[in-house]
């Protein structure tokens, strides 16, 4: 079992840096909270007598070595940024849950076979540089390094400079090495677990999601003398479409899920009909299949709203990320492992994106929910009870043990 | 008649400040642009002999002398101040006219019996401040000096600072002092004088006009677990209510209007269903009774929005200026001056508002349009022709040398 009150702790320290007034976080991805934090993860690791590299997009592994380190690892990695009105345990809970391992094995003098590493993953969220789960990406060669390098924040900022602006900017090279085994511990993020009165989810997979970003063009005009129906107003058009996501997604099915989080408004004056709206699409479903339907209605839609308007709209697909299933043999490890702590899991599908997903791509990965308080993510009130994370800990513990037996 | 290519060469020079790519203009209120705008026509006023005064809300006045001064001026006013994507004639083009008379009065060495004033108000469109026309709301004590003082932009910036940081803190009470008859020469914003070939409108009033502030509440949560049916988007009911506001205008006849001009998404990242949302109204129609209607059928939609998705609204008014007629036997010399220098006029109402709107609260107003091509405004492509321009400037020249006659 590990430490829970230890890893409770660590997790309070954690949440001191960009503390929010409602009780949550604010670490942007490579703000100087996020570098706080890394600081803060790296002198813990240290600490533990663990050695730290860090890569060139920021992603940070303390390395505890085991008895045969030519061996690739075994790799728990989550992340430490947050949305700007995010909580005080998706990623950080996965993070430090890997650290509370390092410091269980310490404290019972324990080597294992094959070496430990503990990753911190940059831009997990997506909501300074889009798209989400940036390091990892790169790491599993999902995306180009100079592409993500080259992503930049509302304020223009690229990825490669706010590396450099952190200290962060790292000189191992990203991923190309491969990894014995992954796992993530994370918040469920949703109500079920919570529900079904069960501390340990079984991860099976995650769903797909894909984002776009789309503009509507119309013409700017004076809200007091334009007539409305000499108006081509970008923003009706773009509340039609927001209405339209809606309805669509509840067509598809109780998993379908379309979410629009950005709009910004050119020129965006009280007295002037808008000319241009940007906006985001974030579309999931468990079903790659369904999203192509979906994305397909979302671009029949669009094409019909414009044309009533006598707008021009596009919509360009920003990221991909097909249905992912993790390892049925590590995702049966981590049911065992909860068997063996005594607890009852449950198989259950995320219905966000991890680290893990990319990692899944080339290396065995599961992942390990617990619950968080109704369900609630991204949201400065998220909260969880201790005791569930000690119990997601304590079956990563085992399962990470098992998977670092030779 | 007046000098047209004086007075377009002076237009020409004040586009230079602030020239946008798209060949509009861009001098925000009390931005370093509208402080250089400013400057330039200071120096023209006082090679033109003015001297020139400024007043606590930075309301600029050029004064020419008549043969007796102590009464009541006949003053010849609109803005300098420009939306960020603005046109280079709406508001210039009346500041610029009113010179232009004096310039003209120069030339034939001619004394009028009451002395002349051409004034620039401050934050005319409520682009950077809102409300608009605030500067001569407050010389017309429409306003409070210190409310439209403490009135900050999207910043926090307040208009006081920006006084200071401009230099047009002037020392000038604010208004208390009464006009002999005012006008302002302006570009129509709409296509009616350019469809029926005409160069000079009568501007018999304005409509009425109503802005608000709408908040809408609702939780924050994760775009990838939170199943549509329990989701409490604040954008789903903004889309919602930016569309029953176009049908709502237009079920109000054809002199219906509402716009939406911006739209505030918090926390505004791609994968968080929206918490809040901040968006404003302008509302406007010829009839305050209608007006009424309008905000009360917002109000009630929004409250219906608002039940079925489990949002907190509220909608706060911040400005309502009531429709406004001008003074008649003003309107009726600008027909006079208009057959006088030949050409065929045509009574109408404004769809703007317009500073000359506030100060027919208290002294003899009247308003001269000309025609802008498309009646296209609030759009850097707005235009006029120099003809017109000069047209109006000469009505205007006639119009105001009636009205300085003792
Ligand atoms: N776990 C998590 O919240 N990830 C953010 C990426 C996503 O939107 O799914
Ligand atoms: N004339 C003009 O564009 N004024 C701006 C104020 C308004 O919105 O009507």
């Amino acid at each position: 079992r590990v430490d829970g009150a230890r890893l409770w702790a660590s997790l309070t320290d954690m949440a001191r840096i960009g503390a929010t007034a409602r009780g949550g976080s604010c670490r942007l991805a490579l703000s100087d909270e996020d570098r706080q934090g890394r600081d803060l993860f790296v002198g813990w690791c240290r600490a533990a007598g663990c050695s730290v590299t860090v890569d060139g997009l920021g992603n940070i592994f303390a390395r505890r070595p085991g008895r045969e380190n030519h061996r690739p690892p075994v790799l728990i990695g989550s992340h430490l940024d947050t949305q700007p009105t995010g909580g005080r345990f998706d990623g950080v809970f996965g993070v430090l849950a890997g650290l509370e391992v390092i410091r269980t094995l310490n404290d019972l003098d324990l080597t294992t076979d094959r070496p430990l590493e503990v990753a911190v993953w940059t831009n997990e969220e997506g909501a300074r540089f889009a798209p989400s789960m940036l390091g990892s990406g790169v790491f599993a060669g999902v995306h180009e390094a100079d592409w993500a390098l080259a992503r930049t924040d509302a304020d223009g900022v690229s990825v490669a400079e706010a590396l450099r602006q952190t200290g962060y900017a790292g000189d191992a090279p990203v991923g190309g090495r491969p990894l014995h085994a992954v796992f993530e511990a994370h918040i469920e993020q949703g109500p079920i677990l919570e529900a079904e009165g069960l501390v340990i989810g079984a991860v099976t997979g995650a769903q797909a999601q894909r984002w776009y970003d789309v503009t509507l063009t119309g013409v700017e005009s004076h809200a007091g003398t334009t007539p409305m129906e000499r108006r081509r107003d970008a923003l009706l058009g773009a509340a039609r479409l927001i209405d339209l996501a809606e309805r669509t997604a509840r067509a598809h099915g109780p998993d379908g899920r379309i979410t629009v989080g950005v709009v910004a408004v050119h020129p965006g004056t009280r007295n002037v009909v808008p000319g241009r709206v940007f906006l985001t699409l974030d579309v999931r479903h468990p079903d790659d299949a369904e999203i192509d339907a979906i994305e397909r209605a979302l671009r029949d839609g669009l094409k019909g709203i414009c044309a009533g308007i006598g707008l021009k709209g596009a919509m360009t697909p920003l990221s991909a990320d097909a249905a992912v299933t993790f390892d049925p043999a590590l995702v049966d490890s981590v049911r065992r492992a909860a068997a063996g702590a005594g607890y009852r899991a449950r198989d259950m599908v995320s219905g966000a994106g991890h680290d893990a997903c990319h990692l899944a791509t080339f290396a065995p990965t599961a992942m390990i929910f617990v619950p968080c308080v109704d369900g609630l993510s991204h949201n400065e009130a998220e909260d969880a009870r201790p005791e569930w994370l000690e119990a997601g800990a304590t079956v990563l513990l085992r399962a990470v043990l098992d998977a670092a037996r030779l």
